[in-house]
């Protein structure tokens, strides 16, 4: 084994893109890899401390969208720029924000699924925890009713490469394939 | 856009496989989606009540492991039998458990990257907090002393459909491809 010493190297990480209003109601929107489920019904995101964060403990609301292999330019320029240092962030950005249906936060028309999510707490170490109050999705994601990884397209991010990577076919069921070793 | 409710469909979910000796030292491996970075050298894993809580209890170390295409079954197999039921788990299992060089806990085989870590605590909300002390990799998934993506060939977990998908080819550049919309 080949020792890499200290890394941030979760292999892969999400690409959440963080969304919500300012207390003016301007919409922003942040790229975060380091989150995932904490519950079943909760979210964990390390912010850091950004505009995104002073939003979401003014509004007590943020969504959380996955980024897309069509959007990559976009999520990643909203991980590179703060609204707190350039005013038309999100009109360069390509993002189009929309109200979502049951937070006080925006959802992106460019993504197509989404976590609408109430702020729970910054917890002991800081890091967001928000419960999700609706999962959403365009009806062009949708095969039979269902998400479809394939229409979705999603990327993760690759952190010993800085890459993002589509995601590609199923290998697998989970809680099932399992059942043959028994 | 079509409401789904209250779901845990965080988009993809790391596979994260938890290594851990109980008291006497005989390895466990568990199956955990709800993870991810939490502090730039820190994990985090929502483990609930198993037999690897109770030994990172004992041991203060684990080791997070990333499961890959060649092992979806092994992998699903960890998840779905708990060693409380089953003495003969990891002999099933398929994975073979050797000390890591950091920490008092397994790594596998079978898996060729892993973080070994230190407990840190069981945080406010019960979710497993670790120092990540290294990141070690197995040669044959290197390329050019680099960790190789299509080598290692990891999977994620999709929490709508239930399936493990493969990661596909690179689309961009982290930090980098959204310069060009500033």
């Amino acid at each position: 084994m080949k020792s890499f010493g200290v890394k941030s190297w979760v292999f892969p990480q999400p690409v959440l893109i963080i969304g919500s209003y300012d207390a003016n109601g301007a919409p922003d929107a942040m790229n975060a890899a380091w989150g995932g489920q904490y519950e079943s019904n909760q979210v964990m995101v390390s912010l850091g401390s950004h505009r995104t964060t002073e939003n979401i403990k003014a509004k007590g609301a943020f969504t959380v969208s996955f980024a897309t292999a069509g959007t990559v330019t976009q999520c990643d320029y909203v991980g590179i720029v703060s609204a707190n240092d350039d005013p038309d962030k999100m009109k360069k950005s390509g993002l189009h924000a929309k109200k979502a249906g049951k937070v006080d936060a925006p959802l992106f028309e460019e993504l197509p699924f989404a976590l609408e999510c109430k702020l729970v707490k910054f917890n002991e170490d800081g890091i967001l925890v928000g419960e999700i109050v609706d999962a959403v999705a365009d009806e062009k994601i949708l095969t039979d009713g269902k998400i479809d990884p394939a229409k979705l397209n999603a990327i993760v991010f690759d952190p010993v490469n800085a890459a993002y990577l589509k995601l590609g076919e199923k290998v697998g069921n989970a809680f099932k394939d399992g059942e043959k070793l028994k």
